[in-house]
């Protein structure tokens, strides 16, 4: 009967010594990443990808409009980036967030603005890339702080 | 005894009915992204991630010295990024993943390899220009194809 036991207790130590390994490998790759972590709902991680997707397209498109000079083309795709999102629905899922996190959006629109007012007034490609630089310091300054999570 | 059967039936259909509800607001929040999941150990995700992170910051960079007409910084850091991790690890990495995923990394490299080369042939900003957008084309088909799913 004790060495039945001893076997039991031998075999629970192995399988919790093995479960522990097995976790402990993703609680390390987690704590490795070292950002920040904002809790989100499902919904609202996949409309920030969205529209982290849909600021990566449009930047894209700014690179492709310069190259080709094609000022009008930077001023609309930067003006629709420069205008935040007033829906009831965006301002409740803003409103979800953390405030040092929330503060990287605005400055995001205004570079937006700055790029698009700047290329109707002047059409310099230089001035124009060193906006586009500024406003890409934002997306590296998020990216490198922060992670979403879902909740 | 079977009054008890059908209080512990009825409680178990609604504790079902309860998680099912709970659940599947989750799976349908997933369904609706549309991507394609390429499923990553947890560590392999944060590596790629990583990765993904430096490129970024690598594409700034770039920008930023494009504004000045910096073609040695270009030449530098798109040759940096041109040139693919051969590290054994990095090799398993991409060994794990699936074949059409994989295929998007080269593109990458061999972009940013021209990037690099044509900086230093003819130090063209308008020329380079052309070269990043079609590398961010590479980023952007990427981002809306696919999403990382830990396994």
């Amino acid at each position: 009967m004790n060495n039945n036991l001893g076997i039991i207790m031998k075999f629970s130590i192995t399988v919790f010594v093995f479960t522990l390994i097995f976790f402990s490998n993703n609680i390390f790759a987690d704590n490795i990443d070292g950002r920040v972590a904002i809790k989100v709902s499902s919904k609202v991680k996949i409309q920030i990808l969205e529209d982290m997707r849909k600021n990566l397209t449009s930047i894209q498109l700014i690179v492709a409009a310069l190259a080709n000079e094609d000022f009008e083309q930077v001023v609309k795709i930067a003006g629709e980036l420069g205008s935040m999102d007033h829906t009831e629905e965006a301002m409740m899922r803003r409103k979800s967030l953390s405030e040092e996190y929330r503060s990287l959006g605005p400055q995001l629109h205004m570079g937006f603005q700055s790029l698009s007012r700047d290329a109707r007034d002047f059409g310099d490609v230089q001035h124009s890339l060193g906006q586009l630089s500024n406003v890409m310091n934002v997306c590296v300054a998020c990216h490198q702080g922060y992670r979403l999570e879902v909740e």
